[in-house]
């Protein structure tokens, strides 16, 4: 079966908002097998409302309204939908009186507009909304000689969530046709995307029932496998045999086979090898503490670091001689060897990262363009330093090094 | 004039990618005095997209397609749009020559499927695309009697925005009609969210022709004013008259007329009182230093500081006593004091920031709660700290933590 999300509300048709619920409904709605086949934001127009309802009813088998429920004025939904399909409202007692109790409790005067929010669709199920006053609505309907169900649910992520999965699925999986989804999600680090797509593409193309996602981000790739099968066990076999045939692909630029992020991985082999990490941050300014701190329990195996912005504090923090500097630059791989070492050497960590780099947009010099990155990584026994150059914009380019250096501290330690 | 933006590509229908150009897309239109009526996502399927762009041309003026311009069998656009108007597509010549040219430089053999985008729809102009293959398209054509445009740029945001801006843009302003926008857009710290309601829709309600929006996240508002005019004189004077309304009733909270960002604002009031910052963080584990550090130049004012995760770091590297912290816990107004000014003296800072708490999950006490947050701000004369406690999981407080220690040394500066 096929669905459609509708998002209602103008302020989702300008530069600063948007529709971020149907990534959730998505992601509900392909666990029971529906497929998302369009999504659409629509103003509080009623007349545009009413095009994109009869549109999406005439394309899908289930259309779902989100938002413009609420008691203003420009909240059309139910009207709109009243419109397409040739439905009257009525005002319906017992909301009324749910209204008037909510009202009560937080202690204020309900306005009379208000009310509307209790007006229910001819035929429609009401469906009890538990973090806000306007209900949702259940339609089962035939248009235009199709059987079509049309569900009106709240705006807001905190009413729209709960109440799709307490109110709406459920009643959609005893009329949608049982399949069983499995699902797998592979991550893998700093391969070149045409590397991933010629290494990948052969083999996942092969597997027609398995739908294969690729999102590629600052040296990241994530790849999910989802199968959806009548049977359970073949479902999650298929899954399975392509994330193993694709692991194997991608030999040991795969950091996780279960969706955890690199920062999660790198502190899972810390506390595997009962290491320690210290960081001595230049270019990354903060970027790559931010990220493993960013995981609960991260104190375990992290001690943290110093931002070592300024060339004085290079030296206050990680011991780099100012000679040092002096004679190859505060970009330069042995700044980042020095400060790899000193920061270990300071904190007592078992590991030390080091980073210095150009972020841009300024700083570039006729030997060190802009993006060039020293990433050196020191334990007891040595230090090995790398060099790269990222291509991008400021953001880009210190994104990029963060991953690079916490995917070199990853291979140091598997 | 009306426009509908759809964006072309199945990955979009998924759970984890979201259109986003469109919201470039919008800001550009609105510039320009184009409203976005309606925005579609649509799958790599023929028939839909056909539907699709059937449906858009019917209820606005100007249709943009983006993506689905690509080389592989799912890039269907130009198809969809020849089946829609009953348009042919011929091989361009001078585009093919392109395409072996850009092979060419690349030194890559050049797939024979590569050529598709070389097709050029009848009476469609060809718009270049400098970062990428596949040319854009401008079709201005008549469509149930009426004009209308359509504009097929490439998907990926480094292809699609410039040809936008370089190709689009020009050609719509001499066709649509002149009208002037004026914008600007205040932001404001930490104010609660339902004071500032109170405080700011009386005023801005009461000016029709200014379309005011407001987005608010974790401890940072932000107010957009638009007004669209004929004369750009009046534009300009009705928004500058509801944004000093706007600024007066804001009091200190406002940070920004212009729309600068907190970390902006704090490095420019450091550069004119020629102050220094030196950071010492533990909850927050980098995320001040690296917004600071994410602005171009930030180096002039910013020196760096430490990430004292580990107790012992909080000694090594900001001087904290361990007696000070066995006596008040690590997370007290005491470390936080000895944090700021810690480190202000150890990097000859004019200011220090100190900043501990409890992000959580875990780590609450009886007394501690979950949220918690000492934030300590040092000059040469004194030492102020403050205490908070923010709801909401891991990243919302150390989001909410590192605006509030922002704002502090904002006040401080002002």
């Amino acid at each position: 079966m096929k669905s459609e999300i509708v998002a209602v509300g103008s302020e989702m048709l300008t530069p600063w908002r948007q529709d971020t619920n149907s990534l959730y409904l998505t992601e509900r709605f392909n666990e029971i097998g529906v497929t998302v086949a369009f999504k659409t934001i629509v103003g509080d127009r009623r007349k545009d409302l009413v095009g994109a309802i009869k549109t999406a009813l005439g394309r899908t088998d289930i259309v779902v309204l989100m938002g413009g429920l609420g008691p203003t004025e420009d909240d059309l939904t139910r009207e709109a939908v009243g419109d397409a399909l040739g439905l009257a409202l009525r005002r319906d007692a017992a909301q009324v009186a749910a209204l008037h109790a909510r009202a009560a409790t937080w202690r204020i005067a309900m306005p009379q507009n208000n009310l509307k929010q209790a007006d229910v669709l001819e035929g429609a199920t009401v469906l009890p909304n538990a973090n806000g006053s306007a209900p949702g609505q259940w339609l089962d309907v035939t248009f235009e000689g199709y059987r079509k169900l049309i569900l009106l649910v709240p705006g807001p992520p905190n009413e729209c969530k709960p109440l799709f999965d307490g109110e709406c699925l459920p009643r959609l999986k005893q009329i949608v046709p049982a399949r069983h989804i499995a699902k797998r999600t592979l991550r893998a680090a700093m391969i070149p995307e045409s590397q991933a797509d010629k290494l990948l593409a052969p083999i996942y193309t092969t597997y027609k029932d398995v739908e294969t996602t690729i999102l590629a981000h600052a040296g990241d790739i994530q790849l999910t496998l989802l199968c959806a099968n009548p049977n359970a066990e073949q479902a999650r076999q298929r899954v399975d045999e392509l994330a193993t045939r694709l692991e194997e692909a991608l030999e040991d630029w795969l950091y996780s086979s279960e969706g955890e992020s690199l920062e999660q991985i790198v502190l899972y082999y810390l506390g595997l090898r009962q290491s320690t990490l210290a960081v001595a941050e230049s270019c990354t300014g903060g970027m790559i503490s931010q990220r493993i701190t960013s995981v609960a329990g991260s104190s375990r195996s992290f001690l943290g670091g110093a931002v070592v912005y300024s060339d004085q504090l290079k030296s206050a923090f990680a011991g780099v001689s100012t000679d040092l500097i002096a004679k190859h630059g505060a970009v330069s791989a042995e700044v980042a060897e020095a400060l790899a070492s000193g920061i270990r050497l300071r904190t007592g960590a078992t590991l030390g990262l080091g980073i210095t780099g150009i972020a841009g947009p300024t700083g570039a010099t006729d030997d060190k363009p802009i993006g060039l990155v020293y990433i050196a990584l020191s334990d007891p026994t040595r230090t090995e330093v790398m060099d790269r150059t990222f291509r991008g914009d400021r953001a880009r380019v210190r994104e990029w090094a963060t991953q690079q250096a916490l995917d070199l501290v990853r291979r140091r330690l598997m």
